[in-house]
């Protein structure tokens, strides 16, 4: 593996197809499945660590966000990772740096209410990645499933011919989706926060059982986190992010919610398979995960 | 000459280092020039052909823009271009279609203020053609300088690897800047949008003679072009667009005005060589443009 600094030199050392998983660090085990899962699909394999501070409407968040990128790198070359691309912010941001790429629609609800100003900051690092390195392909996780839906909506509306691979969500054997951020949660704030996958488990089965209208799911997931400090429960249309009345096409039903110090989100998708909703709980590890807990 | 309608076909088709040159289409000489130019740099020559909708800002001004595809593509194939790139608007614009790339700073002097909305069109059609195509290098003129520092910022900005090629002002023997709306000006109104070019020229001189002020420059220019109806006379610093007091450093001293049905933009760039202003002029046409006259 190799650790490189600038957009021209990891593209001069390519060859093939080119696979780009963007991160900010920290890895969990879920960033190592993902680039598992990646490294089944290209020649190269290309993950970016860079902490966007463009996309943090909370400098306070900013400052908080773990960051070790030796340990980050070790981890890397542990799966089988070509290129380790950890540009600085002059890389990134340096020059006259006047320019934004927007998105409306799918920005407006859940995220976009809550974190105003973060979608601009996504939308433009991720342009910048792929103007940049032209990647064949590129993998988001569907937990960040607004985000996942604004990066689709950015690439298809731009052109550029990338691939995006989307990834389940990986959660703990009992449920807690994978967060850099759940380093910072406390032995109590942990089981505390178990409420969120445990209420949208409760709504998929419901799901599975037949149930279609959405104040039905919603109401099961916010009785679930009835006690958490809830910014909101929300199923809504899986490519628009608009929120919709029931289930009747490809849905995510999405929660963020502040556990301690920290801001959670989950959610699951629906797919439809068959013209029926098939829930998308994600993937779980076999095992507690050993690197988002403070050592 | 191959005409091609799709991103994902013209890229298939290149060899070697790819040129672009973006147009709205309706050649004339100045575009025939710039394609000369840029063939001699690159090993694949595309020439793009969209009569952008985004960029108007006047539903008039679109409808009324020349356009012969038919003639352009037999212009094209004369002058060695390899693919000439003609999309549908669904090609371009198809789609979800909520993602705009918004430069700032640079947008908003000028141009900016009469035509709101245009860079924005610009900008994001630009980024377009640069994901979709990926070109090593592209080709704007000088004839639309705010225009080309914004896209000389965007490119920059988002870390697109494409070299920007800068185009002299291709002129009538006369001085008149070519352009593919000079073919909607009467035998009177090319007379009169003479003292566009004759004023910015005696600004030069000024230059030349040792003038530095702005204020200087740009009376010289408005006394000329007293009896048009002017949106404005601006000397600005040539890459933030910014207005500036004096001649220090390059800058553009820029004129839109309009003449009959017609709005015409002109400059002269100062360059600085030896820390000395050195005015462009542009290039003069040996003969009369017989491709901007009504046949």
């Amino acid at each position: 593996m190799e650790v490189t600094r600038t957009f021209a030199e990891t593209r001069e050392k390519y060859r093939g197809r080119v696979g780009l998983l963007p991160t900010l660090g920290f890895f969990h085990e879920g960033h190592l499945r993902l680039m598992d899962m990646l490294r089944e699909r290209c020649d190269t394999l290309v993950v970016s660590l860079f902490v966007n501070p463009t996309q943090f409407n909370d400098p306070a968040d900013f400052d908080a966000y773990p960051r070790d990128e030796e340990r980050d790198a070790g981890l890397a070359a542990e799966h089988g990772v070509d290129l380790f691309f950890a540009p600085d912010v002059d890389e990134v941001y340096g020059g006259v740096s006047v320019t934004t790429v927007e998105v409306s629609g799918v920005t407006v609800e859940m995220e976009g209410k809550h974190r105003p100003g973060h979608f601009v900051g996504v939308a433009t690092v991720v342009a910048k990645l792929f103007a940049g390195l032209r990647p064949d392909m590129a993998m988001f996780g569907r937990k960040d499933a607004q985000q996942l839906a604004v990066l689709k909506a950015m690439t298809s509306d731009l052109r550029f011919p990338i691939e995006i691979v989307e990834a389940p969500v990986v959660r703990e054997p009992d449920g807690l989706a994978l967060s850099s951020r759940n380093v910072r949660l406390s032995r109590e704030d942990r089981e505390v926060a178990l409420a969120i996958s445990r209420g949208l488990f409760q709504a998929a089965e419901q799901v599975d059982a037949g149930e279609r209208r959405g104040d039905r799911l919603e109401s099961t997931v916010s009785r679930a986190i009835r006690h958490l400090d809830v910014d909101y429960v929300q199923l809504a249309a899986v490519d628009t992010m608009q929120p919709v009345p029931d289930l009747s096409a490809p849905a995510v039903l999405a929660v963020a919610a502040r556990v301690g110090p920290v801001r959670l989100i989950d959610n699951v998708i629906f797919d439809f398979v068959d013209d029926k909703p098939v829930p998308d709980r994600g993937i779980f590890l076999d095992e507690p995960s050993s690197l988002t807990r403070l050592q």
